[in-house]
């Protein structure tokens, strides 16, 4: 059982951590972007080093007190914002933020879990290479948040997520003990896969504190189109289409309904929409091609190739850099107007490719039983990850909605479970979903998971509750 | 501690499989590709399904018999003979080599563990996709060993190991409860990631039994080309401008040293050689890239830059299917000429891109002070992957340098840990490295995987030997 952490423990962690340690929670810390929880922490502790970060932890489980790992504040689930059981202490990554190597003649990375992102792009860059991780929320997230939720974003389809990102770790784990496993290499078949069970699980078997990260060479050539389609099985044949022509050449295929456009309108007119008409359904078509190719002359290729089989109606080709950010503008800002709309349930899932088409149409007509809603499906079609939100009809507000969210929360995730698909795809489990994956996971990975867990943190002070039920 | 199999266990099983389950064990399930070890088994058990899988490892837990997985015997670290020890069972999983599914518009192919790799290569060929793992002994290793050793071969530069390729597992844990991970998602983040856990763990803590593997589009057009390096540094600088050039369009970058083909003339004079007069160093470079780009001209155009920058003096471009097969043919016949030569001794190992060089150089010169040997240095230099294999002097042969053979291998292997390698790239610990493991593993790691091989495998019946110590 765990144990509120008082002035005393704190007291006691400040004899053996410099001065500038320890903190006073501040709001940013205890929020999430989302509101829905307020956080408690008896204080903010803020490790200079691993050898800090295990003496922390050291202590905190030879007297039971709970640690929230804390990256940037920007998880959409919770994980980094604990508000009920005994009062924790948030660990905060962000003086562990250093860029420790970059090896650009072998695409390796080296830096601290407080690692900006943006900066992680940044020193990349300087280089002539590519962190292919990119989220909306890449000026304030962390890498250590990013691979303990093994963040997806929008160019999964070609370079893969964190963990794909991820070729070693440093880790701290419960009791203090570090695991130095800062591997540049790309191959190492020496044992049991511990990178990857750290990496997405959410700081609940341990703490990041360093990564190593793949780097990628710059495509030659870069080009955006948005493509207007009937239907998303019509994007979902442009997908194909467009990857038999190009290969890993498409580094982002992105879907958007009308409702997007028309959030944008009501909450953001400033952002520049690129119809005169909205469409139902368009797609953006990010491409980094090998030298030899025209990016602009491929698209159009493939538009012409895809008008022809009839997949797409309409289209445009970004003309420059300018454009293309105009189109990715248009993609990037339909969160924060879902925001200001405000959404009655928010789901982030993913289906095998061959039914996403089918989870649209069935989604829409079982929720039209529940009642009347507007629905905006977005997101990273190329992974079959859809963003699939419900708000309340245009002049009404989710507040009014509030005893259907349930209701709307488990239409959706029961017909996603039922097809094959995940109720997670890329936010992870947090303190949100913890209900859902009990009903959702297999039951033999739940048992498994329990016996990870408590063989690493027997104690359970790591990031208590999120993931597996506290005391669970 | 583990038992026997006797007469009466084997008996045990008959009454719950079927006749055609249980088989006497011939010469090739004890026997291993390079003839160091001798297995034993009281039985070949051989089940139909994931049922008649879980009731086998039911009554071995039960009974405390060992089990060794057994997929195509094609491991060359013992990880499927088992020498000493208890009599245990061995598992084969050839009754199941289905091919469950093929899911073309989604890029998935579901498959049993028993599946033989080039029958899923040819499955994933009949829809117009590649299934692009791709090893020697593809003609008989199946999903299952591939996947517990987490398999590598000479895509992996473009398409990542066995691991990256795999969506989905489903297995059977030591006590016979079954996890049905059989995943078609692209992305999915509820929990901890077992997949990787159990991919690359060797049949240590579970038995996969079936996978959904990841497919890729074939690339439009496809070429091969041999070039004349003067180094191994140049040879890593040509593979960074390729990549510059030709971005993921490069599918193998393979380095071959003079030794390989004297030891082709040696023992294969059928073999095709391509060169008048063999040079010290060359590689072999295979692209696949997208509509649009012909393969030839990029690497005739490649060739001309790398020239202009003095790294490749001379080269070749396919001008032939049929000459890409006879440049193929002279990388994959090496490991064969090896074996008819007869190495001391044969080393798997990885090293950060930036150091293969330096290890080239100081492992030449380290070897030359333990004696007169000859050195064949081959392999996927895209994945800082070497076979560094050491033969004795012509006219000598191995027996004759039995004494120096541990001292060779802590001589190569400290080497590549003091630069921060891997002492198994690809082919896994099985039963050849578990020393190795203990020597340079970290020892937090080494911890953490005896307590997850206790959580999961509590009596030890599970591949005893291989990976960690039986009993440890």
């Amino acid at each position: 059982m765990l144990k509120d952490a008082d002035q005393d423990f704190v007291d006691q962690l400040r004899a053996v951590l410099p001065e500038r340690a320890i903190r006073t929670p501040e709001a940013r810390h205890l929020e999430e972007p989302r509101g829905q929880w307020t956080g408690q922490a008896a204080a903010v502790v803020a490790p200079g080093s691993v050898d800090e970060v295990s003496a922390v932890l050291r202590a905190c489980n030879d007297a039971k007190i709970g640690v929230v790992p804390y990256g940037g504040g920007t998880g959409l689930v919770g994980g980094q914002v604990a508000g009920e059981g005994p009062l924790p202490i948030l660990l905060s990554l962000e003086r562990m933020a250093a860029i420790r190597a970059v090896h650009p003649e072998e695409n390796v990375i080296e830096v601290e879990a407080g690692a900006i992102l943006q900066d992680v792009h940044t020193a990349a860059e300087a280089v002539d290479r590519l962190y292919p991780l990119s989220i909306a929320s890449k000026g304030s997230a962390r890498i250590g948040g990013l691979l303990g939720t093994n963040a997806g974003g929008v160019n999964v389809l070609r370079y893969g997520n964190a963990r794909d990102l991820c070729l070693g770790v440093e880790v701290v784990l419960a009791d203090g003990r570090v695991w130095n496993g800062m591997s540049r290499l790309r191959k190492d078949n020496t044992g049991y896969d511990l990178r990857n069970l750290m990496i997405g699980s959410e700081g609940t078997l341990g703490v990041i504190t360093a990564a190593s990260l793949k780097l990628a060479p710059r495509p030659a050539g870069e080009g955006t189109a948005l493509m207007v389609v009937d239907s998303p099985a019509a994007a979902l044949s442009l997908l194909a289409l467009a990857r038999d022509r190009m290969g890993e050449g498409i580094s982002a295929f992105e879907i958007m309904h009308r409702m997007g456009l028309e959030f944008l309108t009501e909450k953001l007119p400033d952002i520049r929409q690129p119809f005169d008409t909205p469409p139902e359904w368009f797609v953006l078509i990010d491409v980094g091609l090998a030298a030899g190719l025209d990016p602009a002359e491929a698209l159009e290729a493939l538009f012409a190739d895809a008008f022809d089989r009839g997949l797409v109606s309409d289209g445009m080709i970004a003309q420059s850099e300018t454009q293309r950010h105009e189109f990715w503008e248009v993609r990037e800002q339909i969160p924060e107007a879902n925001r200001r709309v405000g959404s009655i349930s928010s789901h982030d899932i993913s289906l095998p490719m061959g039914a996403v088409a089918t989870f649209i149409e069935q989604g829409g007509a079982a929720l039209a039983r529940l009642g009347d809603f507007r629905i905006n499906c977005f997101g990273h079609l190329g992974d079959g990850n859809l963003h699939y939100n419900v708000f309340p009809p245009k002049g009404r507000d989710k507040s009014e909605f509030h005893n259907l969210r349930d209701d709307i929360k488990t239409c959706v995730h029961d017909l996603v479970d039922a097809m094959g698909g995940s109720v997670s795809a890329e936010h992870g489990i947090g303190r949100l979903k913890v209900g859902d994956l009990e009903r959702y996971g297999h039951p033999v990975k739940l048992e498994v998971m329990r016996g990870i867990k408590a063989l690493l943190d027997p104690n359970g002070i790591l990031n208590p509750g999120a993931v597996l039920r506290a005391g669970g």
